[in-house]
């Protein structure tokens, strides 16, 4: 490698990730996810064009180039990890134990949406796979904004409050077999007959199902019968020599085994990725993987966000695409928001309407994950370029006015002591 | 980017992965570094070849294929967040405070390998660039793997010990400006005028200065103008919102700044790494970042040694290489030893015959710094494959046999009670 490539590589690094965490901090100040300042940076960088002189060329990110495709890898890992991360909090039995009421609210806010959104578009334009995947990117709740908003308040303790955080774990491994299921049909081609369906959602439900299952049953055996083996290894002599294998090593590689496999298998890697989280998160704590981890993504997820940012070319902006994004947005606000009361509502009768106010609008940002989806369906070429667009806009709109509303309907109901603290994580 | 092409990304970052930690382990578990099992199996992967079939390319590691460009990039950005932590442990005050015979000690056991290797392979090959990166790459001491031995055997408060790390780190900062020169020279096309020398040295050591200046006088300042802000904002309004940036984002930035911007002007990249890693020694404790590092480290370095493996042609080796890889490690044992222990009789009267034995051969590893020296050399097409072959062996055999000599010169000396603690970091 050339000093001039390493120069070039080095300096795309630098100010990419720089610029990124230079939004990040400023919107994170002023109460805005730092997610969304990372994609308008990705924005401004596709953009900037001032005469003959293009930001992204100068950055080597030239179409076709190693530097594209390394920002893409680097966007890849991001993600990635970032999902590894939510996985690890996502533990197996929490899901068994969150009651009727998040069960009914993760259902419905997913089956809602998804129907609204499958519906439109394929009234909209006509083509199934479009209808597919905008109705995936409409299903997925962003835990991490509404927690943050929760946190913040000093309000984790309210039923609101579990009941959100239980239906945003369901809903997150409900999105994940949907994406999967929409995945699998776009690699086959958009084959949409009922029997490829059929297979493809099949082979989704198994490979979560089977990991699911290894992460309740076989994980705490393996750990059992480890334990017991050091335990007599130290009774036996002891002054034995205990190795133990580096814990954060162990995690990225059955992180990137997986990630690896679901792609393999036609399903995304990032769900490969999430249930590898899923297996660790019962010892997330206690390894410290959540901090480890989290350093992983402080230098790869501004990478992902960026890129999300590159791909959308304003210059395409229509009236029309403008006009499909308005109603998305409406239709993704409410059918979250309907989905969601009613199911608060039905779950728990128990539950006024302030309650099923705010569990409505706790579980309407859409952040990191709606995007994720349209930039696979975009990697798949199942969408076009002015619904990725699309998929943008409504996750940063709904991540923009959930915090708004929500603090405002939890107010209503409780009047905590507003207590914001500085955080500046993603 | 298209499945299939992150398939074998994927496949490619796993195998490569989890093959090295794995190496890293068992080896670590029989007390030899990691990094040897490390670059083990990159010389595997490099050579691993039955009939018409070749590891390398089902791992996509064809010639001029992407992956092997990303598995640079990669190995890149592991060896600059490595020399990164190392200068993370290097702080300026010590340096200051370590003494007369730490200071000897350094400056001879960098003078003697330096000149024996240059002359040698100048009578060797007659080429003055070959023989200034074997002097170069001779010239470093690895801190962290007699650092390593010392902590197991709980000596790390003996006078000996502290002469060791101390003169280890001067060592770093002598072996960085050698590499700084002998790395623009090279850039500069071999240029060997005494004027272009001189000019080349002056730039190296201006810019080292006024990074080590900016350290010790400039980064206090700053500090504490950042403390009294904070302090009085909160005196002035206690419920003030008081925000931080990410501190392990603000060291990623400057580490990959000033790495890009030492590549830029014609140094090596890992000399702004480390430079960047010395600005923030000071707070690295209080700020934790030595341990978040070290998550990126776990992730990164193993692809670093891997790579270091994968350009050892097993095939070229001849009689010839071999007589020369046996003749440098020689040469490079012997200089060190005799340069430090020369170093600690002149530089401390008190110290016996067993204490400079000590120190003499603590300083004798070169690990991973030789191997970083010799990869810069290599891709200027500064030395040959067969020097680097040289350079690599000559790393791993002073790397394997110092713990082996140094824990019995220890023990001549003083009777520790011997205790092997666990650990799996690199």
């Amino acid at each position: 490698m050339s000093t001039e490539v390493l120069v070039q590589i080095l300096l795309m690094l630098f100010v990419v990730f720089v610029l990124a965490r230079l939004a990040s901090t400023i919107f994170n100040r002023f109460g805005v996810p730092g997610l969304i300042g990372e994609i308008l940076i990705g924005i401004v960088i596709a953009n900037l064009v001032i005469g003959d002189w293009s930001l992204m060329d100068s950055l080597g990110l030239t179409e076709g180039s190693f530097n594209l495709e390394l920002m893409e890898v680097l966007a890849e890992l991001g993600v990635i990890f970032l999902l590894f991360s939510v996985g690890l909090e996502t533990r197996v039995k929490h899901l068994t134990s969150v009651g009727r009421a998040a069960i009914l609210v993760a259902v419905l806010g997913v089956l809602v949406p998804f129907i609204l959104g499958y519906a439109f578009i394929l009234y909209w334009d006509g083509n199934v796979q479009h209808a597919m995947f905008m109705g995936a990117a409409m299903v997925a709740t962003s835990v991490g904004i509404t927690a943050r908003v929760i946190k913040d308040m000093k309000l984790t303790d309210t039923k609101e409050a579990r009941i959100i955080v239980g239906a945003a774990v369901i809903d997150d491994i409900l999105g994940m077999i949907i994406l999967a299921i929409v995945a699998g049909m776009a690699e086959s081609g958009g084959d949409i007959s009922i029997a490829s369906v059929a297979s493809i959602a099949i082979m989704a439900v198994v490979f979560v199902l089977v990991i699911l299952l290894f992460c309740a049953k076989c994980v705490p055996k393996i750990n059992e019968y480890m334990e017991k083996r050091k335990a007599a290894r130290l009774e036996a002599d002891p002054n034995c020599k205990v190795y133990s294998v580096n814990k954060l090593a162990l995690a990225i590689a059955v992180c990137l085994g997986l990630a690896m496999l679901s792609q393999w298998i036609g399903l995304a890697a990032i769900i490969g990725a999430f249930l590898a989280g899923m297996i660790f998160a019962d010892h997330a704590w206690e390894w410290d993987l959540e901090h480890k981890v989290e350093s992983l993504n402080v230098f790869l997820v501004s990478f992902f966000f960026v890129n999300v940012g590159l791909k959308v070319d304003i210059g395409s902006i229509t009236g029309q695409v403008l006009l499909l994004a308005v109603i998305i947005i409406i239709l993704a606000i409410i059918s979250k928001y309907i989905g969601c009361s009613l199911g608060a509502k039905f779950g728990d009768k128990e539950l006024d309407k302030d309650s099923t106010n705010i569990i409505g609008i706790g579980m309407i940002p859409r952040g990191e994950v709606g995007i994720i989806v349209a930039s696979i369906g975009l990697s798949y070429g199942a969408i076009t370029g002015d619904l990725y667009t699309v998929v943008v806009l409504m996750s940063v709109v709904t991540t923009l006015i959930a915090p708004l509303f929500l603090s405002r309907a939890f107010r209503k109901k409780y009047t905590p002591e507003y207590c914001v603290t500085a955080d500046d994580k993603i």
